[in-house]
Parts: C-alpha cells; sequence; structure tokens
C-alpha cells in the first residue's frame, strides 16, 4: 500500500506491519507472565540469609505441597527443570542400577540420556511420536531388579498425554520396588495427578510452565521411600543433592544461592492460583487444569474445523496441541507467520519433528480470549498465506465458540 | 456444575468463575498500558531538580512535538485531560469574553461549563448526542466577537469524530480572529490531525489515552498566535499558568513538581510508536491512527453483524465504538456480563445515556488479537446472555475477520 503521510511522506508498507502486534507467547514454556509474580520479581530485593527470606521460603515451600497436592517434602533447586531431572537420576540411583525408562518424544529420551549418564542400565518402553506407550509393554518390561521407572505426565515435545495413574497401579500391583518418576514439568497444572493416593515417588515440575513465572526455578515433590532410597544410592551429587536441600530447607533456606527473584515470583504466583480457588490450592490447581482441559478443547475442534489433522489424536495433552501442517507445507511457514504477522508466539516442532508439526500451549495464564484470538490469527493465516482449500473465515471459530459455550454452560 | 475434586471436596460453580481471565480495558481511557511504559514508570527513581530529569524532560518535549506533528511547544502539565482544558480557558480567555463552544456530548458540555466557570460569555452550536455538528450551523453562530471556539476532535461520550479541518478553513475564511482551541484527547492517534497547516492554535490532550501511560499527564500544543493572545488575557491561573510553563520548560523544567514517573513512562512510550514508525514520530503516529481506524473498522461490522445499531454511524470516531443494545436490554447488562465472563472492561454510555449505548475503545495499545478476541466474547454474551434472535456463532467474527484481510491485503 502506498500510503501519503500527512509530512508528505510516502510510504510502502505490507499492511500488517503498520498494526500494533503485541507479542504474546503461545508456547510450552515460557508461558505468559502473571503480572502480580512479574512485580514480586521486581520487588525482590532482598538477601537470602536473613529472617525475610526464611519468611519468603518456608511459605512458598509449604504452598508448593499444597499446590502439587501431596504430603511430601517439596524441594526447590535453582535450575530448569532438566536440572531436577538430573537430580531425580542422581540421587535415586547408583551406577549399574537397572531402570526403565518410558519414552515416545524428546523428554522421554532425556530420561534415557540422563540415566545413562549416571551409569545406570537402561530398559526402554518407547512409543511411536504422537502416542502414547501400551501399559503391557510396560509390564512386560518391567524387571524384578528395576530400580526406576521414568516417565512423563506429559510429553511437550508431541503433545501427548501418559497414563501416570496407570503405571502407578501397574508397578503397585507387581509388587515392584522400583521408584517411580514422573516428569510433570508441563503436566502439573494441565492434567489430573495425586502423587500420594497413586503411589508416585517424586514428582518434578519447572517454574515457566503452568506457574506462571519464567525459567531458572525446577521443584521436585519426594516420597519417603524415595528419602530412603537416598540412603543407599551413591552416585554423584553435589548442587543438586536434594538430603542437603531438604535439611536447609527446614531451616526455611537453600544450600546455595537461590533465584531470590524467582522464589518471590513462585509466591505471588501461587497466591493468584489459591485465589482461583476460593483461597484453597487445591481447588486453585483444580481449575487451572480444567481451565487448560477448555481451552485446549476449543483448540483441537478449531483446528480440525479447518482441515488439519492433530498429531495425537489418541491422547491428547491439554499442555499443548500438536497440529499438522497441510500436506505439502512445512510447518515453519505457519510459525514464522503468526509471529510476523501478529506477535503471536507458537512453536516449530523438536528435532526431527521440525517443520512437521506446529505446536500451541494452553498451561498456566491463558484465558478465553487469548485463545479465541490466536484461532482468528490462524484463520488470517489459513486463508492469506496458506489459501487452505475449502476453508473460509469463521469456521474454526465457529467451532471454538461452540466447545466453550457447550462447557461453560453445562457449568450454570 | 458440580465437580468432584481430588482432595474430595465438591464445588458447585458456574462455568466460567473456573476460568482464568485475565483483566483487559476496552475504555476510551485508561487504555491498556505499553509494558515498556510500565517499566520505566517502575524505575523512575530520580529528583525533579536534577540534570537528570533535565535531560528526560527536555527530550519528552521534543517528542511530544514530533508526536503531534507541530512546529509549536508543547506544555506537560501534571493533571487530567480536564487541567488542560481549564488551562486553555483560563490562559486565552478574560472575563467577559465571547466565546463559541461546538458540543455534541458531555466533552463539548465541558467546555461550555470551563468558559462559563472563568466568566465567559458562550455561544453554542449543538448536536444531538451521536451526531456532529454542521459547519454552516458554525458559520451562523460565528460572530465578529468571538474571541475562541472550543471543540472536541472527537466526542468521546459518543464515539462522534467532529471536522476540525472544517471548522479550522471555516475560520479562516472568515477572517475571524477567534483562537481554535481543540480537545483531541482521544482524538489524538486516532484520527488525522494536522494542527499547524490548518491552523488549530491549542491542542490538548491527555496521557491515558493514545500515547499508552496511565492518567495524570495532560499537554497542549501552542501556537504563537496563542502565545500572543495570552500577553493580554487576565483571567485568574496559577498552577496552570502556560507562559510560566513554558519558560521553565526551556531549562529543561516544570513550574512545579512534575509527575516525574509519568513523564518517563510517556518517554518511553513515544520511544514505541517512533520505533513503529521506523524511529519517525509523525510516521509513528500516522500508522498508530491508521491502526485505530483498522480495529474500529473490524468492531464495527462485527456489531453490525450482530443486528446491532452503531450510535453514531455517519461521523464513527475510531476512538471508539459506541452500539445501541438489542432492543429492551439495558446497555449495562452486556458491560457487567463482558466483566464477570471474561474480565473484560467496556464502558457503559455516560451521563443520560446510561444504559442506552456501550462503548468499546480502539485509542492506543490495542492489536488485532485483542479485537477479534473482543468480539468472540461478545458473540459468547450475545448467544449465551442475550438469546439474540438470529444471531449465531461467527457471524461478528467472520465480519471482522473479512474487514482485517480486505484492509491488510489491499497494504500487501
Amino acid at each position: 500500500m502506498v500510503r501519503e503521510l500527512e509530512t508528505g511522506l510516502e510510504e510502502n508498507t505490507k499492511g500488517h506491519e503498520t498494526m500494533i502486534r503485541k507479542t504474546r507467547l503461545f508456547t510450552p514454556g515460557p508461558t505468559p507472565l502473571l503480572p502480580a509474580a512479574q512485580f514480586a520479581m521486581a520487588a525482590a530485593d532482598i538477601h537470602h540469609r536473613t529472617p525475610e527470606f526464611r519468611a519468603l521460603y518456608t511459605r512458598v515451600l509449604a504452598q508448593m505441597k499444597e499446590f502439587v497436592g501431596t504430603k511430601n517434602d517439596v524441594i526447590l533447586l535453582s535450575s530448569s527443570g532438566t536440572g531436577a531431572m538430573e537430580a531425580s537420576v542422581s540421587n535415586l540411583t547408583s551406577p549399574g542400577d537397572r531402570v526403565l525408562v518410558l519414552s515416545a518424544g524428546k523428554f522421554g529420551e532425556r530420561w534415557s540420556a540422563l540415566a545413562k549418564a549416571f551409569g545406570c542400565q537402561v530398559d526402554l518402553v518407547s512409543a511411536e511420536y504422537g502416542k502414547t506407550f501400551k501399559l503391557e509393554d510396560v509390564k512386560a518390561a518391567l524387571k524384578l531388579e528395576t530400580r526406576a521407572v521414568f516417565m512423563q505426565a506429559t510429553e511437550t515435545s508431541t503433545a501427548v498425554r501418559h497414563d501416570v495413574q496407570g503405571v502407578a497401579k501397574l508397578l503397585h500391583e507387581s509388587g515392584s520396588e522400583a521408584m517411580l518418576i514422573v516428569d510433570a514439568i508441563t503436566g502439573l497444572g494441565t492434567t489430573h495427578l495425586d502423587m500420594d493416593a497413586w503411589g508416585v515417588d517424586v514428582l518434578v515440575g519447572g517454574s515457566q510452565k503452568a506457574v506462571m513465572i519464567p525459567p531458572g526455578l525446577s521443584y521436585l515433590a519426594v516420597s519417603e521411600r524415595a528419602w530412603e532410597r537416598m540412603e543407599g544410592t551413591y552416585n554423584p551429587r553435589y548442587y543438586f543433592d536434594l538430603r542437603k536441600e531438604r535439611k536447609n530447607a527446614k531451616n526455611g533456606e537453600s544450600a546455595y544461592t537461590p533465584a531470590v527473584a524467582l522464589i518471590a515470583a513462585l509466591g505471588a504466583a501461587l497466591d493468584y492460583i489459591a485465589a482461583q480457588g476460593g483461597g484453597d490450592l487445591a481447588k486453585g490447581r483444580y481449575q487451572l487444569v480444567e481451565n487448560a482441559e477448555t481451552i485446549s478443547a476449543m483448540t483441537r475442534a478449531a483446528v480440525q474445523a479447518m482441515g488439519l489433522k492433530l498429531f495425537a489424536p489418541d491422547s491428547p495433552a491439554s499442555a499443548a496441541t500438536a497440529v499438522l501442517p497441510p500436506e505439502g507445507v512445512d510447518s515453519g511457514v505457519i510459525v514464522k507467520d503468526l509471529k510476523s504477522r501478529f506477535a503471536a508466539v507458537i512453536t516449530n516442532g523438536q528435532g526431527e519433528m521440525k517443520g512437521q508439526i506446529f505446536r500451541i500451549a494452553h498451561l498456566g495464564f491463558f484465558d478465553y480470549m487469548d485463545t479465541i484470538a490466536l484461532i482468528g490469527a490462524l484463520e488470517q493465516v489459513a486463508v492469506g498465506t496458506l489459501k487452505l482449500k475449502g476453508f473460509e473465515f469463521g469456521k474454526a471459530l465457529i467451532a471454538a465458540q461452540k466447545v466453550y459455550a457447550d462447557k461453560i454452560n453445562s457449568g450454570k
């Protein structure tokens, strides 16, 4: 468009480049930040060896127990989620231990890599990308000497939900002494989990996910069985020594310098989640999961109404939705177009899935309006850029509108 | 819905109450805050009689001239927009002066009230709410002794755009010596204005509008003619003495303690607007107006596709859109429902218009995704709450999608 400016300037621009475009993350971590957490983070100018910090830390650890929904101690680490995954391996295994990894994507593969890095013998049950594994295969792979089972609650790379309760039940019925260690980094707050009732031994989470704060903190909820196991394991660990952290936490401190601002942010986010649950963090977590379920259902309906296929139709996670692009289209085109035209950031596939799927996140601080807006933008991409055959404006939006109305009205 | 919580709790809730709902302003001031301005505001811990402040103030005043698009000096005041309106009356008139007020809503009426408060004899050209005035009526009302003409660029209370250029032209052709004083509080950044070329004498603006920062600052661009006029006027003024402010501004200071944090925020917002214009504030303002034009056109198409009527179909402002509710419905129901179900804040009519219109703002930091999301939410209200006859999901969204695609594709 040639625009004539009052200043006498003439300008050649693409239409969208003249529009305001607010950057919005629709990525499965980092996720949109809660404003109250941002403010808490900015204000967190306190020293970590003071009564002020001890009060904060003690409060946040107690809140985390309620949020996870466990009687177990929760340990916070200043690291990414991978750090907490490593901690669960290094603290709970010894070199030569036989462990079982359930893998259906990049993060399942990370469990294998970690277990091998710490000298474990890894048995593997894998499922094709986009699928979850069969419980009978897990049962068959479980050995008497299996010391630990590692799995994801939701596999972020493929947007698949795994059956944690099923695996836990199977382990208990088999009388196995294996620890069950669950990476719930994107699962917590997007899928219902009850670690105590199900008998999960370690649950791993990260800060830049459903808890609405930036990356830099991870956490582990650790069962009494797991603490006992640690008495006899001898893999090397220092920064990630969980028993040392537990001991220090009893005094309201962390073993090493903690990410103070993120801890303050986490406290503010947990306050918000509790408020959403009428003051109850368990209710707040429940509603956070329901929120993700509703907006992921809107999104699945919308992309299917566009004639696109879900990558994980059988066991979709509500943490994120993975979608196959139209035939012959690189998914990167959609990712790039949403970014350049609308400043909406979604993710491509990871590793060998790059170009083959795109992923839209729902975990944490997302609402109806975020979701309908992204679907609107996706329609613009479908019509304007992809020239998607048989698709016209409104089809995806209407599908999403109906899902929302049905879900919400059934709640009235 | 009765939900059974994992905690064994049972809960009765309305569906939407369990959802995350981010508060979003769609109000014609305050408007959504620019994050960079929020950060600048939070960081603005400087004293106002220091070189640091003088550098900031001097820079922001220079940016404001470019943003307004004038060679005239721009004066900043720590007050609401009404303060700047008062300043233009108290500085440019003397008791007994005959002035002409062009009024078509609450803010036109405020010009009358202000002029009367300062002892002026007010001639009035008014238009019905929802309309703009006729230039021939303005011409007829203009007297030889008219000392000033007061008008709005856009009347926020009715979402009407007035013809500033037409009035300016008429004044100049008539050889009138009247000052033309334009309240562009919601007009600047939403309608193209060229004060120097048109011969506007005073242009009044406020901070919580298109410049994307909170309330508390107002500004006036003042022509040389107006500065000369002030030499002879003798209405009482002290805090709002513009000549004193101009003198202090030359030294990088304000006469009284300024709202430092807001000035820092304004600087950051103007940096953003300049960046949008490729480093040029005039281009940035031009694009800001185009942005408002596009999203207001989307909104008008959407509400009309719902079968609703625009309150100001003939001369709609792009600062905001005023809409008549369905027959027999109080507009407050829609305002309230959008708030409670989606945390989206729109405004009711003001004064006697309360209950009769609802208003959706587009001025400042709004984008496509905000707009499509609000239209989605409005569809939910129309279907779920209003049970609007003949309306079904998608109609409004499709209308908006098409307007956006047409506008943007014509720009490719």
